[in-house]
């Protein structure tokens, strides 16, 4: 027997392509998102107590999925921060290409408004998609939802950040971004510091320029060693196609 | 847009009926389940690795629910450890009456067996109707998954604990079934000790006899005072009619 879900509503977020967004929620805290859902009375009474939560569940659909599996999911994945080097199941992973593409994001809650047109959810921490569908909301509950000394496999170690720089150039370019989108440059340097690059372009070294949607902008950078990225460039949105891409969450 | 899925098994549990069920999972931990999917080569690649890590999260149906709302779900909800007082909307808490009724429950896992016909996951502190089915499992990964210090709201008192007694009678009776079914007791307690009545009913007060299925016995008990239950029997399975029931979770 098969369900179907109509999404509620839709997440906004910085993140236009799904190249290289947070793997998990809450690493990049910067990353602002709101939930957008349509007013109506009943879905207002719906939301009635949720501001009294720090933190909601986010339930949504991996909807930029595309699979060149017959089947629409691969049975195995490799872990961008195995280095691309293992395979694992994907049901032992959080990667999109699950045999249902639902998934699950705690996020923090900054706020709720409603107006006449919509119920708008102020959240941070987000590692969603621009426009990704939302199923399901619910609150974080401490008491049934943290296990701090949950064992997380081959997920325990934890994640190595980048230390991200800039040439001249591109630094003086941020100064004048961040003036009309503040934040901007905490969000950048959140994303980059995560190694955005999906799994096989690990494995092929660290040579290159690469380039991801974070915002309104393409920002470029290279690896200066295995610690440390350059950031060469922010050039107006929709000119990726001569660098690689950064990848998306698994 | 509408997304249809199809369950990838489905969990086998204690609770044969959605009354009584543990509200949150991991309240009582000797509740034990397995998960069971059909075997298939692309389904046991899909789980490898997964027995390393030491909590998982079920995704699953509520697909016990019936609404008598028109659009299938309920705005607005009474939390039963509010004591049925206060309204509370429903995105704002765990209850099953959700606009899409997708539930999501972090189990322990115990173990993990392949044979020809099935892939079976055998989990503790399970809080689901047994034949839930099931949309995805994902391992738990404490560092994006676990917040101890979030803020719970309205949930975020500690939850009272009833002392539970028994009849001489209920007690001999009950001794015959942990040897045949060990673990029996403690299940019982867990369970009870938790007021697994629904808000309604704690709202008339604690007279008369409750009845709920645990596993395949109907316990029947009744409240000595605020903080105590005695059991009073244990009879066959099918018998809960002149009982009112205790209830599913919220």
């Amino acid at each position: 027997m098969d369900y179907t879900f109509t999404p509620i509503g839709v997440v906004r977020t910085p993140f236009r392509e799904k190249f290289g967004i947070p793997r998990q929620p809450g690493l990049v805290s910067e990353a602002r998102g709101q939930i957008v859902m349509p007013f109506s009375d009943r879905m207002q009474r719906a939301v009635q107590g949720l501001e009294e939560f720090s933190h909601l569940w986010i339930v949504f659909v991996f909807h930029a999925n595309e699979s060149k599996d017959p089947e629409g999911w691969k049975p195995s994945i490799r872990p961008p921060r195995l280095g691309g080097k293992s395979k694992m199941g994907v049901l032992a992973s959080r990667s999109p290409h699950r045999p249902n593409p639902i998934g699950m994001s705690v996020v923090r809650l900054e706020s709720l408004r409603i107006d006449k047109k919509s119920i708008v959810i102020e959240v941070s921490g987000v590692d969603l998609l621009d426009e990704t569908p939302v199923l399901d909301l619910k609150p974080y509950l401490a008491y049934a939802d943290s296990i701090p000394d949950a064992q997380s496999g081959w997920a325990s170690e934890p994640i190595e950040k980048k230390e991200v720089r800039y040439t001249l150039e591109a630094e003086s370019r941020l100064r004048a971004i961040e003036s009309e989108a503040a934040g901007y440059t905490k969000l950048v340097e959140g994303v980059l510091a995560l190694d955005p690059r999906p799994a096989f372009q690990k494995r092929k070294g660290n040579s290159g320029d690469y380039g991801m949607m974070i915002q309104d902008w393409d920002v470029r950078y290279r690896f200066d060693d295995d610690t440390s990225i350059t950031v060469t460039a922010f050039l107006p949105a929709k000119s990726l196609k001569n660098a690689k891409k950064a990848s998306p969450h698994a």
